[in-house]
């Protein structure tokens, strides 16, 4: 039987005409520094987004051509979020915590030919211009250095200006097909090269229909949200997207992501939902801890990218009344795959053991979990195996192979089509996932595998470690044994013995490590996760000075 | 560009599956009157929904075949509404309050050849069975008279025994299309005959969705939702759907939708979110009145279907805490149209006006007012027009023309595929819905428009008026004039010239009624409404006792 419904796309578009409609007095406040936020509302953010789109237009920009974002969290990025993808293109974020070799790759591989660029972030970009023979036009907004681009062969634009020059009538934005791609970012993998992940408008509108779901990030009119997470990593989580389609105003902390600026933009502007990575919250905790802030407004900081250290959250909770929701995510999920809010009627010690997992997953994800033998296993909470993911805004493939069509590596992606993560973890009966490891991170020591993250966080719990990073090392008898490289805190008294001690009262005696490195700080990809690539390197060239413990 | 995106159909098979996995632990609780409710698990729904499918598939039910239900609210007829369009079939919910002729015609019409039916209501089925020459199979479910289909030629089978004869495997539920018909729903359309909207796993999906949005009615593992809303009305307006997605538990009333066990049972259940038409409310609210529960589970209390009289939700909330939020939709619109939570920040006195609007729309929704000239009018909380609406999950025509194809009829849909909804109302600046009248029952007198709701309203806040429907009658030197009949109270004082006074301090000269009937009660269609129609044939038969006041 034929359905009687309308066929209608699910569009960004459509995000953009109800939040600057149905939500126009909704703001958008973006901070700077010391002086007064800069406030404008969906409405204006929707009126200067259909002037950005007629000036693409005059560009040349056409469907489906990408457009590069090389910005911070702000307003004008959000207004490229909109007309972008709105007028048919593709949003490109750059990451702007890459090498610029691998930022310069990138774009080649997207053929990027217009970049809208923060003018504070010019001394990345100008000198990879010369190397980037696709790029036409360069739009800088904001306070920047212009002379840096003084003898470039690109057309450089104000983008204030070229918003002015356009007209003020709204943009005929054309119906879209709603698998058309949207949005366009790389992974920022650690082995090979940089892989795009295509949205399609279909999968940011439904992941933004989600992040809006109660059981969710539960955005509304009366909401504030700050995205700390950048605007290039995973679409700042879909966060831009939702709260314009919720009407749920925005704080966005452009390029004040050390933790004063944070502690003071949340007690100013009292936003009430914010989300970031650990390690944004672990500078914010000592920034607190050290000059305490009102941040009363807060009721949902979620975190995610990795996974957050169960000491965070109860200092957190504790010294700030704070309470961390963990979310599980990455590039290719578009990200949200599973929030840990934990089942009704518990107690607080009853409910810990669910919020330290990495969640639960919403009706339009779908969890598998691949044995080493590739048979799936069984939702108990202690089988571990490969988390593989299903859903509609979870990727299919990579943008962009040898001929251009999207390619499908058969480590990323099983011949029935789900996502293969490479983590490793486990699913409660109640569909709680917990990830042990990262499928290369684990440690295969004598035929059984040892979780370099449950080490790292039994270690980060102990007062005087700052950070942990365990990885694996080559080892004649076991074939691969743990290394904990450590940092200590200012003053710290503890030693190797009673490290190894601490983590043997909490670990079975046969996973306790005998390898041990004191490290300055432990080595961060562009993302803030722990980059154990670089650890690996540096134990290979003998960079690290080992302190071997007694025999385990 | 090509997204690079998995292509998963949102199903209702995905919400089965999601629901009695992840959720399998959440209740569904069916009331039983007096007795012990009954509570099954979402792991045994789905278990049974499994058999249920089994056992239709064994009485050659095939994709696309509809499945009819006529059943009230609990835990076998959510069986069969996951059930039926996960196999590929489609759930035909047959409205009980129709008269028995409609049903005959409606079901005849949809060619339902298997129905479930609730033994309680074997004394309405069985009359008609006689004249359904497609009806094969009649599966009862729970206690009724046995004896009324003794001699019928479809084969009975018991529910319980046909499920416990099935395999206990899973079903092999096939991959469908998200756009094949899920369900479908006739409208008990007041004018000509009945009309089939035929609901898609996309429309269903994507409405459960954007009902657990946060800005909608939340439902989360922490809710418990009492649809006292039937499951023939429009899915219960996605509630069923929505919880199991969401894994909130569900309290179904069964036949108990009295006032007295309504209270009893959200005394006992102590549900969180509950649905239902005003009448339902004015009802409750007189059985509290009369004899207080505690109530105080609930933090929202739906009312859709007709306006709400602005009355009845500030009885409530000042006699018994209980606020109503208004929302408003239609079978075409799944229903789910706009809800009216006033914007953030407003005290009780500013949000009140925003309350008793039918409210804001979501972003998948889109809205426009046709004026008279079929000009699209502003948003100026003014202009009056044709309220139309577009989005994945309004109707874009109606099931089976003449030769079985969707029809679109011109006075339903307008020529760019948009639902002419026959209401009128004004949108606000901010996005907010106000619907006057029916475009059928809005009266023309003398080239202005009296909207008969409005007059209705104020009438139903005098304390002496129980109801007042207000209609047109014709009337030689202006066209036509409004007829106000009135539901007095028991005990009342007032005669018709005070209810003019009081009318005439609240609405302006011209729109008075003269013509005044008092009424026993005011006739409802089967979903509860005001059925006006009724009253124009009364008043034109003679069939009124009409009091003429001096002319206006």
């Amino acid at each position: 039987m034929l359905s009687t419904m309308q066929d209608v796309p699910l569009t960004v578009a459509r995000i953009l005409a109800h939040g600057s409609g149905v939500h126009g007095r909704a703001l958008v406040t973006t901070w700077t520094g010391t002086g007064e936020p800069h406030r404008r509302s969906f409405a204006d953010v929707g009126a200067r987004a259909a002037r950005l789109a007629h000036a693409l237009h005059g560009l040349g920009v056409h469907e489906g051509e990408p457009v590069a974002t090389l910005m911070w969290n702000n307003a004008e990025h959000l207004e490229g979020y909109l007309a972008v993808p709105s007028m048919g293109a593709v949003l490109h974020t750059l990451n702007l915590r890459l090498p610029p070799e691998q930022l310069a790759w990138i774009m080649r591989h997207a053929g990027d030919r217009v970049v809208l660029v923060n003018g504070s972030l010019l001394p990345l970009l100008a000198p990879l211009l010369p190397y980037l023979d696709d790029v036409e036009h360069v739009i800088v907004s904001g306070p920047g250095d212009l002379s840096a681009l003084a003898d470039v062969r690109p057309q450089v634009h104000d983008y204030e200006e070229l918003l002015a020059a356009q007209p003020a009538d709204p943009y005929p934005w054309p119906e879209l097909d709603e698998r058309q791609a949207a949005a366009l970012c790389y992974t920022s993998g650690t082995t090979g090269e940089p892989k795009g992940v295509a949205y399609s408008h279909r999968s940011v509108y439904l992941h933004a229909m989600e992040v809006n779901a109660a059981a969710s990030f539960g955005l509304t009119p009366a909401q504030t949200c700050l995205p700390v997470v950048p605007m290039f990593h995973v679409n700042a989580w879909g966060l831009p997207h939702a709260a314009f389609m919720a009407g749920s105003a925005l704080l966005m902390p452009d390029r004040f992501l050390q933790p004063a600026p944070l502690a003071d933009m949340i007690e100013a502007e009292r936003p009430t939902v914010t989300a970031g990575v650990p390690t944004i919250w672990q500078g914010l905790l000592a920034e607190l801890d050290a000059r305490p802030r009102d941040v009363s407004s807060l009721h949902t900081v979620v975190s995610g990218g990795s996974a957050c250290p169960p000491s965070l959250m109860k200092d957190f909770e504790e010294r700030h009344g704070l309470r961390i929701v963990q979310a599980w995510g990455m590039t290719e999920t578009s990200p949200l795959g599973s929030v840990a809010y934990p089942p009704p009627g518990l107690s607080p010690e009853e409910a810990w053991p669910y919020r330290v997992t990495q969640g639960l997953l919403p009706a339009s994800v779908e969890f598998r979990l691949a044995g080493p033998d590739g048979r799936f296993l069984p939702w108990d909470g202690t089988s571990a195996g490969e988390l593989e993911v299903r859903g509609p805004w979870i990727a299919g493939a990579y943008y962009g192979g040898k001929d251009g069509e999207p390619f499908r590596p058969a480590d990323k992606f099983s011949e029935d089509g789900w996502l293969r993560t490479g983590d490793i973890g486990t699913m409660s009966p109640d569909g709680y996932l917990t990830l042990t490891d990262r499928a290369k991170d684990v440690i295969k020591s004598g035929g059984e595998w040892i979780s370099s993250c449950e080490l790292e966080n039994h270690l980060m719990a102990h007062p005087d470690v700052t950070e942990a990073a365990v990885i694996a090392v080559p080892d004649e008898k076991w074939g691969e044994r743990p290394l904990a490289t450590v940092v200590l805190r200012d003053g710290a008294t503890a030693g190797w013995p009673e490290l190894h001690g601490f983590l043997g009262e909490r670990v079975a005696r046969w996973q306790l490590p005998e390898r041990w490195a004191l490290v300055p700080s432990v080595p961060k990809t562009s993302v803030g996760k722990f980059d154990k690539k670089v650890l690996r390197r540096q134990y290979a060239e003998g960079e690290l000075k080992v302190t071997v413990l007694g025999a385990s």
